[in-house]
């Protein structure tokens, strides 16, 4: 089934202990859409200037994503400039050029509103909430927010919560959204919240998955070389609902979002290995399904009466 | 099979964000035999003062610890105080009193030089290697470390390794032993180094086991409550090689190793559910079988073609 993404499509500068890259291409839908076209056809909705390089346009065409939904508005396109620490752990926003993106209220083409299956990508909750109030009947709609929406538009994120089937957040913004330093504890919260399963990321070190009285603990997969951790989130985000998309099933059960995170995390872990997106250029359905059997192998316990 | 343990012995002041106990049992043998305790009958070498509570003795007896092994030397016991930071993430050393600690010099009673399991606790490596010298064929030696000894002892660390199967140490010490900041690359090189297996321990994040050509990636337990962080990594390598003793297969393959792993971890959940070493007073095996089932159900990923 298809799947839809929204979201901000940016031109990055991003700065790491080793290298410096300008104008590459950047924004939570970018990542995500292009994850999520490993798994399943997307509609991508956003806003772009018309400084937006042609060959961005021919990267998502090339990925057989739908661009009916692409604005292109006089003007320059989104622009974030970061810079990360010694080890990569933190990260600095330099500055933050909303340019065209100060304009965006996205509204669907007329097809887009029956996608069953949605991702409601790292942009200001109301926009979220706009979004959504423009889709006929989802099936399953996931979405992700960050520290900033937490601390200006809370009320706005906490009307969102009841309607979404997925909320993926970081374990810093979980803690800041519902002030508990256990995870286990804030996992619980965002669901009594009223989002029905919660990811929480933990960067290298995985993720938490929480649903009606279940729980998966997903490794990461582990990285001998990292370049860039620009949107590994996203990549995330946008693999978990194409995979979701792609797997279709007619109940949504715990062990297929299970999957999903698995799979969604090998795809952030490919995607961290080089430059804005410029691994997922490459990368091949071979490459994830090897790395994928692998990190199912390395991550198992073994059952408790092995024989010795 | 029986398992040998040597490390400290201490009496521990520890100060959480919400609670200070004092004179509560310590050090990286006590914990270590009482978790190894679970699995296989432990030989305990360490030394104590003349202040050693008579309780904290008879708790080693109760668990069927041998102590034909422990000192008890005229002075007072091996004091540490340390706090922890509102969250638990980091500790900071307040005080070290050495006292009869000074002194030791670990002679074995002649019974546990054939004991087949051993673990090196952490103390410093010269006396790690003196126990070693005195073993007549150990089956399998396991060594724990520290960022002090790395700082002041890497030499006799560095002779150290290619004498053990199996080193234990944490992220950041790997990362300063080897001065890589890639775990996957960290564990490799100290493999190099000539430690067979090496387990590296990220602390709730979980741990990853090193072995020729093999690789597990563990999560750890995720806890609603933490009580006290204090002994888990010495819980952790105490449970594993009691774990190993108790299966002691003719050739410990990786999937002994894995399997033990996941056990410690198990254990190290247990102890900072209370202060100091009192959630092993009351913990049960079927308390431990629960949980690790729960465990490897948790860390399971699906297999790639689950039928949707």
């Amino acid at each position: 089934m298809r799947a839809l993404v929204v979201g901000s499509i940016a031109l990055d500068h991003v700065i790491t202990p080793v290298e410096r890259h300008e104008g590459v291409l950047g924004g939570s839908a970018s990542y995500a859409a292009l994850a999520a076209s490993f798994f399943a056809p997307v509609d991508l909705v956003g806003i772009v200037g018309s400084d937006f390089p042609g060959e961005h346009v021919e990267l998502f065409r090339s990925r057989g994503i739908d661009l009916a939904g692409l604005e292109v508005a006089e003007g320059r396109t989104f622009a974030w400039t970061g810079e990360y620490s010694w080890d990569y752990n933190s990260r600095t926003t330099l500055s933050v050029e909303p340019n065209v993106f100060e304009r965006f209220r996205p509204e669907l083409p007329a097809r887009y509103c029956d996608t069953p299956y949605v991702l409601l990508g790292n942009i200001e909750p109301r926009l979220q909430i706009h979004v959504l109030d423009q889709m006929r009947t989802p099936k399953f709609v996931a979405a992700d927010t960050m520290d900033r929406w937490i601390d200006l538009a809370r009320d706005d994120l906490t009307r969102l919560l009841p309607r979404i089937d997925l909320l993926i957040l970081n374990d810093g913004e979980a803690r800041q959204l519902t002030g508990q330093t256990s995870l286990i504890r804030a996992g619980r919260l965002l669901r009594e919240l009223g989002a029905s399963h919660v990811a929480i990321k933990k960067g290298e070190h995985g993720c938490l998955l929480f649903g009606d009285g279940r729980f998966f603990s997903c490794g990461a997969y582990p990285l001998e070389e990292l370049r860039d951790p620009t949107g590994a989130g996203d990549c995330f985000a946008g693999a978990l609902v194409g995979h979701l998309a792609k797997t279709d099933p007619p109940e949504i059960g715990f062990e297929h979002l299970r999957r999903a995170v698995a799979f969604a995390s090998v795809i952030a872990s490919f995607n961290v290995e080089a430059f804005s997106v410029d691994r997922l250029r490459t990368l091949t359905h071979s490459e994830i399904d090897a790395r994928y059997e692998m990190f199912r192998l390395m991550s198992q316990i073994e059952a408790a009466d092995l024989a010795p």
